[in-house]
């Protein structure tokens, strides 16, 4: 059951029958385990922890320094900062485990990260109404609707939306009370909805810690592509955790946390300024919009609340 | 390059194409490291990583736990306490890292894990003399020899040893300043030591913290088999860092660490209180004691030092 090794050419016999029963010995400590479930997770993870531990032929050094990234990834997480979620996010574990439990499932809108800045009890907004409270950018009309795979709206869904202002930062990261950037509403009877927002921004990743440092050893940006943040929960239905992101960020193909799927990018339409509202709202006489439609499928399925909430 | 996923059946092909297409997008994301060998210890781990999440289908609930539990071991490490180093013990990593550094090598003495309790600075002693310091427990005559694979004694290559109390603690987890349990010496020149110490007890790892409750959870016992530590330097031979066992040890089989190599379980023989000691030495009349000889094979190489030392 242990994994082939193809590094393994170059290692002596007795070495290598040394380091398989090795496996062998703690797969086999793990017979035990109650519940079966633990016990299929906890061998997996050790046939697959020590094939790649064989196969890179980890050094001591290395392992130092693993030990290191994970002591000080731990001494950095706290209330606000969760660096093992980001160290999952830019290893693409979160983005894996999230396409796993929302398998596809016809034309069903793909879920993407929920990320670290969802947060309760946002308020309520009616339709047409603006989700920005104030955060400073661009003016966003969105517009969209929420049917099932058969195209039957989903009236009475609960839609939280929530983004960056265009400083890149949630309203939890000023560190005051300010909520702004985010809302909820109920999907009317027709399945239509529409508000005001903001044109997503790009912002990055809290980039100071041992994640940022192996991001920055490796080339890579801390970047996430511009987004705005969509949960829609209806019962009956699987619950929808997703972005939509904007056509020609060039981040799209770099985005930090792997969370863009294609079928999320969404056309972005820039307006001059003095180009009248679609609903007569009275704009700046200098003030650019853009607007976007999102159409959202929901598939069948557990409405599974917001398990994700991670501080 | 990504491992094939055998529980992939059950899994759509739209979906398993989603899965491997975000494996694909993350080791990509790692094309641009500059440094060759970060580059394929990062790409080794994506696709083992990823290996391992699609194989057992890792729920949002067991992603959330995961995150939890390497969040309360990054709180619970500290100056004295290293809960990584823990986790990659149990998990047999560390015994499988030492075990592909200190490839077998003729007859050469097979190494083990160092453990957190080495201390340097550990006083001299001279041949015959006692390195228990006052340390509670059965009095333990040790002799062995040092040779190179060819049987010729190493004069001269310093011998670190030291060991648990019989109440399973080491000085320095005693929060005071003693230093008992630990001696260095120096090889003469036959080859042939001799030194007093305790005959050694079993104690657990420290099992208070996340690492203590998931042995519980799979039915393992935290409890190492009874050993003494041994660490072996010379110019041109390899560091060897190892342990010896006592045969007949209930634990040898499920030892916390993996440390147990069958070639490191020693026969410790015991005498009667009364019996006299081999080199005179005037023991209590109620004393028991035991006796064990070690005889090392040091492999050649370079010498590594302590790198292991890990608070």
């Amino acid at each position: 059951m242990t994994d082939t090794v193809p590094a393994l050419l170059g290692v002596n016999e007795e070495q290598a029958r040394r380091e398989e029963e090795l496996v062998q010995r703690v797969l086999d400590s793990f017979e035990g385990t109650p519940n079966p479930r633990l016990k299929q997770l906890v061998q997996s993870l050790t046939r697959h922890l020590h094939a790649f531990l064989r196969e890179v032929r980890l050094t001591e050094e290395e392992w130092n320094s693993a030990i290191r990234f994970l002591t000080e990834a731990g001494h950095i997480t706290g209330e606000t900062r969760q660096e093992f979620v980001l160290l999952s996010d830019v290893f693409g574990a979160s983005m894996q485990m999230i396409s796993m439990n929302n398998p596809a499932n016809g034309n069903a809108t793909e879920a993407t990260v929920l990320g670290p800045f969802f947060v309760e009890d946002a308020p309520e907004i009616r339709m047409g109404e603006d989700m920005s409270f104030g955060a400073p950018g661009e003016p966003l009309w969105v517009t969209g609707s929420v049917v099932d795979v058969f195209g039957q709206p989903v009236a009475g869904a609960r839609v939280e939306v929530w983004e960056a202002d265009e400083d890149g930062f949630y309203d939890a990261q000023y560190g005051d009370d300010r909520v702004a950037g985010r809302a909820h509403f109920i999907v009317p009877e027709d399945g239509e909805f529409r508000f005001w927002g903001l044109t997503p921004t790009p912002y990055p990743i809290p980039h100071d810690g041992p994640v940022g440092k192996l991001l920055e050893a490796v080339g890579r940006s801390p970047m996430r592509a511009s987004h705005l943040h969509f949960m829609v929960e209806a019962p009956g239905y699987r619950t929808l955790i997703t972005h939509i992101f904007v056509k020609g960020d060039e981040l799209l193909t770099s985005d930090a946390v792997f969370g863009v799927q294609e079928s999320l990018i969404k056309d972005f339409t820039q307006h001059a300024a003095g180009t009248p509202a679609p609903d007569g709202r009275q704009l700046p006489a200098d003030a650019t919009w853009s607007d976007v439609r999102f159409d959202i499928v929901l598939a069948p399925g557990e409405t599974t609340g917001h398990r994700l909430t991670m501080k």
